[in-house]
């Protein structure tokens, strides 16, 4: 190995072995969100399966800026099995999404793929059940693919920009690193790490725990 | 930073980036194997469950040796839900565990610590009911924590010992490390990394999908 390769090396592992102050530590820690299983409705969906007129009625806020959860929930109907309970999220949309982990996938009997939100084209279907009808979707299910909200002043602080890609360092007993992590920057985001269900529990993580971002290589 | 040490951090580095030949990285790759939810049963149990004198009835083998999936299957029961169709796996044992993820318990309504196999003191409690009779346990219910079966043959080639802990490197699109990995070493074991299903859909791994071994630090 070259004498310039080792000597970059040593300053990338001196720097990441200096001991940040606590206090920096701490600012750079971002809050985990567990998606559970959730759909975004269209509003053409949502007048089938609540009734023409019907507007979502509130239950409380999401930590991402007028986001919500609906009192509203949504039955998913496979072809291997059924979930009850599914929680409607607003604002309407332009169009229908559904969010699950790969286990509801299996126990539902179908393949969601892993996909950044808005990109259902070729994704999974399945049948919603609401109150006053039924859609069937020939697409809109994924698994979403994990990815941190932050705003400009964040990016900036964790020397990140819009579509970056980083890994996740997770503690704990059943810790480890996420990579491949999608970085979103908005005005109006707030910071937090989205995970599922199956990647909250394969890695023991919990609400509002704090986890540090790390750049990849390349 | 003192010298000595930098010249150990050096060291490590340049170790870690030594490219080794495609062929021995190849034979180095441990086959993924997912663990879904199952019961181990005690004869004690077997005989409530299924009656008295009942014997399992081998469905198929499993990879490590001596270890089956039996035909017979149990139905937990536990405050909030129900799963039905849980695999026995054989032969019968000196007392009865049951291994599910943490999204079971959660759609059950328990709370399954991680454990190594065998360490159930303490542990969830949950009722299981067979085709013949039900059995209340008070602990018993585990997530099992990942680990590595290996050979004494195997265990030289990566340089570990019964009891080490490692971390295992996952590629793909959902890729990252786990760490903290338990290595188990005995004459009988095949060469395998078990995980539940939550760790499988978190990090995107399929059963047989070959994984990478690295040493922790420290």
């Amino acid at each position: 190995m070259e004498r310039a390769a080792i000597e970059q090396v040593v300053a990338k592992v001196l720097a990441a072995l200096s001991a940040q102050p606590a206090e920096q530590a701490e600012t750079k820690g971002i809050p985990v969100g567990i998606s559970n299983r959730h759909i975004h409705l269209s509003a053409e969906h949502t007048a089938i399966l609540f009734g023409p007129g019907h507007e979502l009625t509130k239950d409380r806020d999401l930590k991402q800026t007028g986001e919500f959860a609906a009192k509203e929930t949504v039955t998913l109907v496979g072809p291997k099995g059924v979930i009850r309970g599914v929680r409607v999220l607003g604002p309407v949309r332009a169009f229908t999404q559904i969010e699950l982990s790969s286990t509801d996938g299996f126990s539902l009997g179908i393949n969601p793929p892993v996909r950044n939100s808005g990109d259902i084209a070729g994704s999974a279907g399945i049948v919603v059940v609401g109150s006053k009808g039924a859609v069937t979707l020939s697409e809109g299910v994924i698994c979403a693919a994990r990815h941190i909200h932050i705003c400009e002043k964040d990016a900036k602080l964790f020397q990140v920009a819009d579509g970056s890609r980083v890994t996740v360092a997770v503690p704990g007993p059943r810790g480890g690193t996420l990579s491949n992590v999608l970085v979103r920057v908005h005005p109006t985001f707030r910071r937090e790490f989205h995970i599922d269900t199956d990647e909250a529990n394969g890695l023991g993580l919990s609400n509002g725990q704090l986890v540090t971002l790390h750049h990849e290589e390349g």
